[in-house]
């Protein structure tokens, strides 16, 4: 059956960014260090379009993600939108061929029409909330999953709405003192560990939310 | 060769205690859950006295981190303190027979002769700071290993000043919200994970801190 998953790299003091976020720098100070391990790997340099990176566990953690997933939700930071005003010409940041190829549904107070891109990607933009943006992913899933791939607001609010199924957490060996917190306004969701997969750079913890 | 290691049970949100600690619930509200994995456990039971408990992989764990320990470095906290001056007359809150039954280095600012107490365990009072207590306790350890028990405001010390070889973190899987912070005032460490073992009632991460 169909779930509602999310997947993100954290590091140990619990920051997904690292402070000084901005749009040039997105990740924050220090917010790259959470995704050594990934760039390390084979998975993530293929689906990035490189030859390079190394078959490992970490590999096979990324590969698995992206496996069965039938659409996506983000908030609108992640779609990307600046500080002002939206403008509908804005075709979001992930350029004309998005690295998605299903439906992205992506939680916005704006209404607009949807955005089709090249391979399968469309954009579709929920103005009626988390529970809106699950039902419609679901629907467009199938028997896919569903991601919520962030930023941090999108998955605090399926946490908390009780709407995710299972959260996996990325540890990264990192303390960044400061930046932005994955695991606040979460509510306090019945959590169990399921799969715990380990490397020398990164500790990958499944969690299933207990409904 | 004689190690410093340290080994806490924190929340999945990073807290080692609750919010609201008071001498009358030193751990806050909710800090009890982030040790219901180990009262679970034969070898926390067994050190305790009873008989219950359950042999798991959890139960090794805590049986690893009882094993070839030759001292103790506490914080003034966790010896047992009360708000007001602190009077010699006062001999912790382990009772007589302290579960330790080796020197136990208590940092403080307060000098006072050491305590001794039955069962071999003998606690000694440093004024002289981390790096003073890591010399003594490893001079007492001998070929023994050195554990930081806490509280959480030791581990950072350590942590921060270069003194610890091995972080061990119980991670629980529970929300707090807020609380005390273990990985706060820490400085940017080197961590290593070098082993993970996982239950469905905690994580068990270790760290290497490379120096």
């Amino acid at each position: 059956m169909s779930r509602v998953t999310s997947h993100i790299s954290i590091s140990l003091d619990g920051f997904v960014a690292g402070p000084e976020q901005s749009l040039d720098n997105p990740l924050g100070i220090g917010g790259l260090r959470l995704h050594e391990w990934a760039f390390a790997t084979e998975a993530w340099q293929r689906r990035h379009g490189t030859a390079a990176g190394e078959a490992s566990v970490d590999s096979d953690v990324i590969a698995a993600t992206l496996r069965n997933v039938g659409a996506y939700v983000m908030g609108r930071g992640m779609f990307g939108g600046g500080p002002g005003p939206w403008d509908d010409s804005w075709r979001g940041w992930w350029g004309e061929d998005p690295p998605y190829h299903v439906p992205v549904f992506v939680l916005t107070h704006h209404e607009r029409e949807p955005l089709q891109m090249q391979g399968d990607t469309t954009f579709h933009f929920v103005t009626g909330g988390d529970e809106e943006a699950e039902r419609r992913a679901r629907d467009a899933a199938g028997d896919g999953d569903v991601h919520v791939i962030g930023g941090a607001k999108a998955i605090q609010q399926f946490l908390a709405a009780g709407l995710l199924d299972e959260l996996q957490l990325h540890v990264a060996p990192v303390l960044l003192g400061s930046g932005e917190r994955l695991l606040v306004n979460c509510g306090d969701p019945t959590l169990e560990p399921t799969d715990v997969v380990a490397s020398p750079r990164v500790t990958h913890i499944t969690y299933r939310v207990v409904r």
